[in-house]
């Protein structure tokens, strides 16, 4: 399908901030109808979210604060792709670092955009079964409780809006409908 | 629940950027073991979600093109909270802005939060039936491509990975399955 009509075409782009794990710029584009415009733009390395299954077909959950809205929320392990790093060897990564599991199994399920209107992170969403217990072995500054729930206490976090994190929401009603 | 021992305390705050848009602010911060880290946070002013329903059970959607990824994004309607703005009103806003239609009938569904890693955005989802045209009457830097899809169709989208916006999968997912 040709979208050239929708298009916005980058004038100029201007780097605000280089942080630890975001970017800020941003940009100065021309519409589709010639006029200008600007877009702040959040530049992010990409994740990664896991829906890992044990052998009872429990979920393993992880709950941590979460310092942008002073809560602790219960959602999938994920984490953030190191500099170089492949997509599936960070899931291994952060699946063992978050909850100390490995996964012999593992399945793509499908990527998504978290918040496409001001940020590129692309989420890549996997299924890991066949695990194996190693250690917990959290990164310094993540404090991590992991849980493990099976498919009905799931659905009935989900109907008691205990769920709020996006990427677990995706994860989870794919999970309860596959 | 008790989650103290998960919490992190804020040292220190500094403002880095005040955009139109997205703030971006960066705090030290003491974990639950005493040591310390930074995080760096973006400050979002909240936005809404609409699953709007046509007489025809169809879904309307919009087409759009998004900067932060270069790509043209099926989703639904949506959008960013003015200053003082209730949450209703933007949702009654934004769904004639973006699509010419006022509804009669609004039900919250649930809210959630798009990145809670790094950004305070909460999006709160909305269904809305008994739809009006009123006009198309989008925002000047918005250009926008309405569509209107039965469930099969929506169902289709789905299975061939054509959704790929978080907000739109978690409605899309609810709306199939209620």
């Amino acid at each position: 399908m040709k979208m050239d009509h929708l298009q916005e075409k980058t004038i100029k782009s201007e780097e605000i901030y280089i942080g630890r794990v975001v970017h800020l710029r941003k940009d100065e584009v021309t519409l589709p109808n010639g006029k200008k415009s600007t877009r702040e733009i959040i530049e992010h390395p990409g994740a990664v979210v896991i829906l890992a299954q044990n052998s009872k077909e429990q979920l393993v959950m992880v709950r941590q604060f979460r310092k942008a809205i002073e809560k602790v929320l219960l959602e999938l392990p994920a984490g953030t792709l190191e500099p170089s790093e492949k997509i599936i060897d960070c899931a291994h990564r952060e699946l063992e670092e978050e909850t100390g599991y490995r996964a012999k199994n593992w399945e793509k399920i499908f990527d998504f955009y978290s918040a496409p209107g001001f940020c590129n992170e692309k989420l890549t969403l996997f299924f890991a079964s066949d695990l194996r217990k190693t250690k917990a072995n959290t990164d310094h500054d993540e404090f991590i409780e992991v849980v493990e729930f099976d498919k009905e206490k799931v659905f009935s976090l989900l109907q008691n809006h205990q769920i709020r994190d996006a990427k677990t929401l995706i994860g989870i009603l794919w999970w309860l409908n596959r």
